[in-house]
């Protein structure tokens, strides 16, 4: 590992930094089809270079098992003969989207005869900080190129030489292309200064940063960034039963919102039932959920129904188990139930289920957070199932990006105008 | 004044913030035609109330006459019958703009059957930090208010008096429609400990900052804010005259980009000419501005068209003069011209006069600022000439709002889906 000092990490990242802005607006001007090139030639170079990628996987994978680490890190940061497949698919599938930068996103004209266009530009230089999965390297490297971005990549130090793998093979494909390697550029060191750095804005020369990974992470970002950030803290999601509703989709919902991956931020944490839907729904969804193994630790009046259903606490409503741990609770009627997300939701994702279309557009309007779905899983937020092709996580703030970030969120905007010799009176 | 403590003042910045956020919630779910009443009782009330505000606009006056201040400066504070009419009637004209809150600006379906909507909502707690004039309290409460959010208003010590006047009207039209008079709050303290207060973010409780003034508050609003900020530090604006290029439009463009009033944004700071229109446009042009009584310093190429000509340093590239000087450079072609721009330029607005149509096309794609024209003058640098009926500013970064902030640059999004059961695979 290349650890430095810290006097030499900050001039270090100083140095990434304004390669960064200058790669940046070459990138910007980039034809499409140069940066289309750049990711197909970086996909076959990730095919290409298998071997020695599992190589350096397998030097991170030595040195973390002497750290007493759990299954679940050992699973993401293990890659396999088919992950890089399916990291290589990533980066040409990115390759395939269209190219947002240079899209008119609106056009009008003044009564004077000036003819305004807002043009989606770059937004510049991307961080982005992540943790143990090698493959974010070439998600979020090929997403902020497709977009016109210069990107620092910052993995973490277990997967330091996995990273450093693929990301040899994304700058094999900027050369191939003949855009700047600077383009994407991971940084060389596992010092934790390095992340400071970033935070800090690199003298002007980083746009925004993207943290992927734990929560304790994302709170570091949040805390100490300069910059704007796009993440979200946690996905504390709800589903809300509430009457008229069928039976069978509540279920269906529910189940799917909390048991297809319990790790992911869409998965549900918390169900909520309409008083007058309890006397028959509530039962059967409890039951669904317990023989599934799902912990269930509900209110009072969940708790009736059945005595595997442990007592729940204050400290239930806002908890984000990402487990097979659901909390219930029964609410009366639509307004408690949105007030129960206002106080403990997080602003990611909530869904009602209900037959009734005009208590559900209260539910859509009032609920505010950056995804609401009506009759519809909450293991939808996700920007593949938005259709943005890809994303590089799920933003919770109301600035620039919210929801699914894919490569329009990345983009930002400016005002062509063309005149025939207007002048302003 | 009421000037206090600065432990004192902390404790009333976060009880602000606090009623902010709070009247925010209701106010994002407000009727549009209770927002509209709101901003037209407000209107009515300030030209109900012009002795009062005029008395309180004295009062400013006479602190202000102690201080040995500038006419530029009296000029900006001193508020008259006819100024207060506008005043009201910029009100009113807001109350008029169309409700952006609820806007479907996206909708599309995926395969599956998931209907997509993205919607525009409030962005939240807005702050608005200005200095002398005392109109920016009804322009930037007016627009806040338009578009769902709370504002949070810290006007300057100068025009505290005038501004709490206008703003006792503000909060009387929100009361007549029954919306919180927290939706609108004025600081109600001088003491500069209040804009630390705010550019803290207060606990979360502030989601922009909106900077309203000369170029050390924005400055000071940029290094500090941990926050969002729409601002621009200044308006380095250029015009590019390239041939082929008109020279009666050429000399039109110029000289209301330059004179037709030099203290805003969005006035020309530096011509550049292409050498080879030089011969023909350059006396022309140059001697158009002397004679409007305009001081000229140029580079050599300039300086020998006439001896007015004053000869410019390096420091008179990236000078914002806001006043009747401009600095003028012959370049070596597009490229230099863009060059040029991309060294010295704010990345504010900037304008090519040619009538190569193609030439323009490379200049408006390749000048990386927020407003870029072809044949019109930079002077259109302005919210209410895009149409967007009125402006809380012009923001030159690259995040969320770029180039005039109108009532629809003041809202977020959020995603609604509508589905029949879908759950995901």
């Amino acid at each position: 590992m290349n650890m430095r000092e810290t006097g030499d990490v900050k001039a270090l990242m100083r140095d990434i930094g304004v390669r960064a802005r200058s790669a940046a607006r070459v990138l910007g001007l980039a034809e499409s089809a140069r940066k289309t090139d750049a990711l197909e030639a970086a996909g076959k170079a990730i095919r290409a270079s298998k071997a020695k990628i599992l190589a350096a996987n397998a030097q991170d994978i030595e040195a973390a098992k002497e750290q007493n680490i759990t299954a679940a890190f050992l699973d993401r940061l293990t890659l396999t003969d088919a992950s890089i497949d399916a990291i290589a698919a990533g980066v040409e599938m990115v390759a395939l989207l269209p190219d947002p930068v240079g899209e008119v996103i609106a056009d009008w004209q003044q009564p004077n005869g000036l003819m305004f266009q807002r043009v989606r530009t770059p937004l510049g230089v991307v961080a982005v900080i992540y943790e143990s999965r090698p493959n974010v390297t070439a998600d979020a490297g090929s997403l902020c190129l497709k977009a016109g971005n210069a990107v620092i990549l910052r993995g973490g130090s277990d997967s330091f030489h996995s990273s450093r793998a693929i990301h040899e093979c994304l700058v094999a494909g900027l050369k191939e292309a003949g855009l700047p390697e600077d383009a994407i550029q991971l940084v060389p060191t596992t010092d934790r200064a390095a992340v400071g750095e970033l935070l800090s804005g690199l003298n002007g020369n980083i746009d925004v940063v993207v943290p992927r990974g734990g929560k304790s992470l994302v709170a570091r970002v949040q805390t100490e960034a300069r910059v704007p950030v796009f993440a979200h803290l946690e996905g504390v999601c709800h589903v809300y039963v509430h009457a008229p509703a069928d039976l069978e989709m509540a279920k269906s919902i529910v189940f799917n919102a909390k048991m297809r991956r319990t790790g992911v931020c869409g998965a549900a944490e918390t169900l909520l039932v309409d008083k007058k839907t309890a006397p028959t729904h509530l039962k059967p969804l409890v039951e669904m959920l317990l023989e599934a193994g799902c912990e269930v630790r509900g209110d009072d009046a969940t708790r009736v129904i059945d005595s595997r259903v442990k007592a729940a606490t204050e400290e239930d409503w806002p908890a984000e188990y990402l487990d097979k741990i659901i909390a219930v609770k029964v609410v009366d009627g639509l307004q408690a139930a949105i007030d129960h997300i206002a106080k403990y939701g997080s602003q990611h994702t909530d869904a009602i289920v209900t037959d009734d279309p005009s208590e559900a557009e209260i539910f859509l309007r009032e609920v505010d957070s950056a995804i609401v779905l009506h009759n519809a899983s909450t293991q939808f937020a996700d920007g593949g199932e938005f259709g943005f092709g890809a994303e590089i996580g799920i933003a919770t703030g109301r600035m620039h990006a919210r929801g699914p970030v894919g490569v329009e969120q990345l983009t930002s905007f400016k005002y062509r105008v063309h005149g025939n010799g207007q002048i302003r009176p």
